[in-house]
């Protein structure tokens, strides 16, 4: 049993954020690939409208390319029911739903405000909970957004106990434009963490405090963290930036500070090499570029 | 006064390694803008044959183009006794030495063994020490060696106390490779800042530890820290990565963390896109391509 259970976003969070579009064949290779490494957690798809995300076109389809394993759980992400059916559908049993605590952000990216999601939360957990199906929420720009700055801690304390009276699994605590830096990912996560759930963090590098605010979130008792092979994605707010921590970046900073994830460093950066040579570009992550240290030679 | 010392060591480290070359006049530009933005101490020459670092050529001439300014300290880096009287001819006051804690890497980058190299440091300490001059050495790859692998923290702290006894004014470990994680960091700083001078650290972000290594380092005594802006510069060792931390990502994190440092972010962000412009390519760091947050506008 690992320490810290570390969910690789790049499938979704990764490609939804890159300019070309990748077969269904394609991404759920890459979930095969992730799996093999020791990952726990692949967030795979989103279940959402092709015309709005055409990155994520073919969920269904990606998800039955998907050998399940032993260990590793694939889940998907829905923003209402109708995505919740289809992940249903497509046989998943764990499903992340995620919203901005900030009203301006949530209206831009979901078309509604923060009371109807949190309303849509409270059915989507409900109905989950009826049906077995593990759920995780995602309170995203949690730390600062685009439009409004800075969010109080304290409105997301509120919303974050709201969330959890409606027993979903898991809460997750998203610093979307990456602007956090560690005091305030400390401050926050020890004041979710007491609400009683497993919290989590999902970090962005976007200003490079991705990697600070992780081993700030675990020192403060976070034990789920997302992250993106490679480092893909990329912040729609900022286009020049980067987008969330790159998994095999966070895992070499973890197994550096002895703190267990069950993942293997070698292989995940093989798979951040395969992927560098489908997108046909250098990725953010430095580690596949750099070599694990002490170099395998050595 | 500030709590951290930053110096940013841009015009040097960073300028050393990479492909062009810039001339004295607009390396002076480049230290002059950095001066004003309130760092208070830029590390601007390196006193080293132009004809094995071509990129440093003219290091007086850069010296004679840079207007003294109260508050801040002009550094040059000198790796023997030759370098060390040009500096002081060129008019400067703070000489920084560098050598390497691992033999092989002594050898491969100083053409020196480390004993020799540690009594050109004596030398050259006792000298400045007796013409008023500040010295400042760094043990380079004190983490970690590319061709030796993992160094012996002890071997770093006995050479850090024989470093010590010759009585410089400060001591930096040096990541020189970017392969230290956190513990490591705050480990061998408090047991070096033990040894009664102020201490600092070098850090690289080859593998995306540099920033959680640099609160790590600030947390256990550490008050000097060495940065480039933009994060420029490379790793001779490993051709596709990175360089050095970059100031003003650090000034960013070390702002947010309420640590003082004195320099103005948006000045130094304003210098990055210039030297962004100069060297006509992205620069590592991402503060200046993301922008600060709250945004200006905000």
């Amino acid at each position: 049993m690992s320490a810290i259970t570390l969910c690789d976003v790049g499938p979704r969070d990764g490609l939804q954020n890159r300019p070309e579009i990748l077969s269904p064949h394609v991404r759920a290779e890459l979930v095969e690939r992730l799996a093999a490494t020791g990952l726990p957690r692949i967030e795979a798809v989103s279940f959402v409208s092709a015309s709005r995300v055409p990155q994520m076109a073919g969920a269904e389809e990606v998800v039955a390319g998907i050998t399940p394993r032993a260990g590793v759980t694939v889940a998907g992400l829905v923003l209402n029911e109708r995505g919740y059916d289809r992940l249903v559908a497509a046989g998943l049993r764990e499903a992340h739903f995620s919203f901005s605590v900030s009203e301006s952000f949530n209206r831009r990216n979901q078309g509604a405000g923060v009371e109807e999601s949190l309303a849509l939360a409270t059915a989507v957990i409900g109905r989950a909970r009826e049906a077995g199906i593990s759920s995780t929420v995602t309170l995203s720009t949690a730390f600062g957004c685009p439009f409004e700055g800075p969010v109080d801690p304290g409105r997301v304390r509120e919303i974050a106990a709201r969330v959890v009276a409606a027993q979903p699994n898991e809460l997750l605590l998203g610093d979307t434009i990456g602007v956090a830096v560690p005091r305030q990912v400390e401050d926050l996560v020890a004041s979710v963490a007491g609400l009683g759930l497993p919290v989590g963090v999902h970090l962005h590098n976007t200003r490079n405090t991705g990697y600070a605010n992780a081993l700030a979130a675990i020192a403060a008792g976070a034990t789920l963290l997302d992250a993106s092979l490679g480092g893909i994605g990329g912040c729609p707010f900022a286009p020049r930036a980067t987008g969330n921590i790159a998994t095999e970046d966070l895992v070499y900073l973890l197994d550096g500070e002895g703190i267990e994830t069950g993942v293997d460093l070698d292989a995940l950066i093989g798979v951040a090499v395969w992927l560098e040579g489908i997108l046909g570009e250098e990725l953010e992550g430095q580690v596949y570029r750099a070599g694990r240290f002490p170099p395998p030679l050595l």
